[in-house]
């Protein structure tokens, strides 16, 4: 399992007229915490991207149990349980403090530039394979 | 079942450097595709909020099969399934034009301007008793 | 001059816990004012950027007077004054119904995919000769 | 003059099709340093907020340079040059590195919770005395 842990400080332009977090940005969130967790696997997104390998987000999911309001301060805990092969599936925590605001969860699979489904980079296949 | 069909344009803001739509905007679609059918339903979102009820997300999922593009003329065929009772769930198709490029699912229920769960406007469960 | 006019409806997501449309969001109408404005004149922007030109924003400004609400609709028009030469001045006005909400300004140049400025293309130009 | 400097990691769902920053994040980026540095003046938005008060924006501008670019570490320097009295005006310097990559201004002024425009608090007053 790999966990990384990220803060986000939330935006007056992220929350909508219920004076809270609008959801679909947890979605952007939960970007952010894949890319904290990528980088700390030592495989950052932007040099997978360079290297032509692009990783589109297939399905995505939440579940809101107490909304982010503006100016919070919200950790969110990012963890892949299984070691990816072909897709990899991330699942995410949103915090504030101990209390636990929502949870979700996205699959994603290699793609290159243009769009074709393609294997993981080899580097990629051998960080993982040591961090499981 | 009730549906309805609404249209977005893509714009180029919802565009991400992969070159197609950022995943989480098809949500901001699925609320304009719920807005429309909440006015089909005669019973607009703007009013049942003026009227004290607000109908927050409590889970969302979507699934992506083929990239929306800048400028794409996308239709959102929005379905509630079942009659709502205390939840509503509200499913979608994303289409251009007969493709289908992505589906989801949003589920919601009634709370008052300050948080609380409530019943459904008496209204709203006569309207709804009417459609199925 | 050239003008257009077109029409968007306030979406949820586009407000903010003040209650009405959060500022940055009048600039992603511009978008769509601007794009509709050069349908018009028969110079799509999705094929000036498949025949390799951009119009990236250089410069943007706006005035908000009046605040824009959910589901209101909103008309915006787009003006382009005088004819463009090497950059694109474009001025919008918002409203809703008779009342106007906020102007804005936006400053184009064309530049190849690799982001260096170039000359407008040769049909855009004429095209452009013929409306002024 | 008072002065914060604040740092954001720009997201994958802030780039457009172009692969740079689209233009209108820009705006929210500013909003973050002047969360931060309203936080630095010790009057904290949050609490104008809970107070009453509201600092909508009346105007905005910005000038792009250089495109900021997915994953990038911006550093967002926000001053307020002028001691505000009814009206606050801020300024903002986007920057990668030593490179300057945009500037912008917005125009504020208080309002109450229902929109009508109404004297700053007196707290905040005499704070932004003793900065100048």
């Amino acid at each position: 399992m790999i966990e990384s842990t990220s803060q986000v400080r939330v935006r007056y332009a992220e929350t909508d007229k219920m004076g809270v977090v609008y959801h679909s940005n947890y979605f952007i969130w939960f970007e952010a915490g894949r890319v904290l967790l990528l980088d700390e696997c030592d495989c950052p997104y932007r040099e997978l991207e360079e290297q032509g390998y692009m990783l589109p987000v297939l399905e995505c999911s939440a579940k809101f149990y107490r909304p982010a309001r503006f100016d919070d301060n919200i950790t969110i805990v990012t963890t892949i349980v299984e070691r990816p092969l072909l897709r990899i599936r991330i699942t995410y925590k949103v915090l504030r403090g101990e209390e636990l605001l929502a949870e979700g969860a996205t699959l994603h699979a290699f793609v290159s530039t243009d769009g074709q489904p393609i294997k993981p980079p080899a580097d990629f296949v051998d960080k993982m394979r040591k961090l499981f």
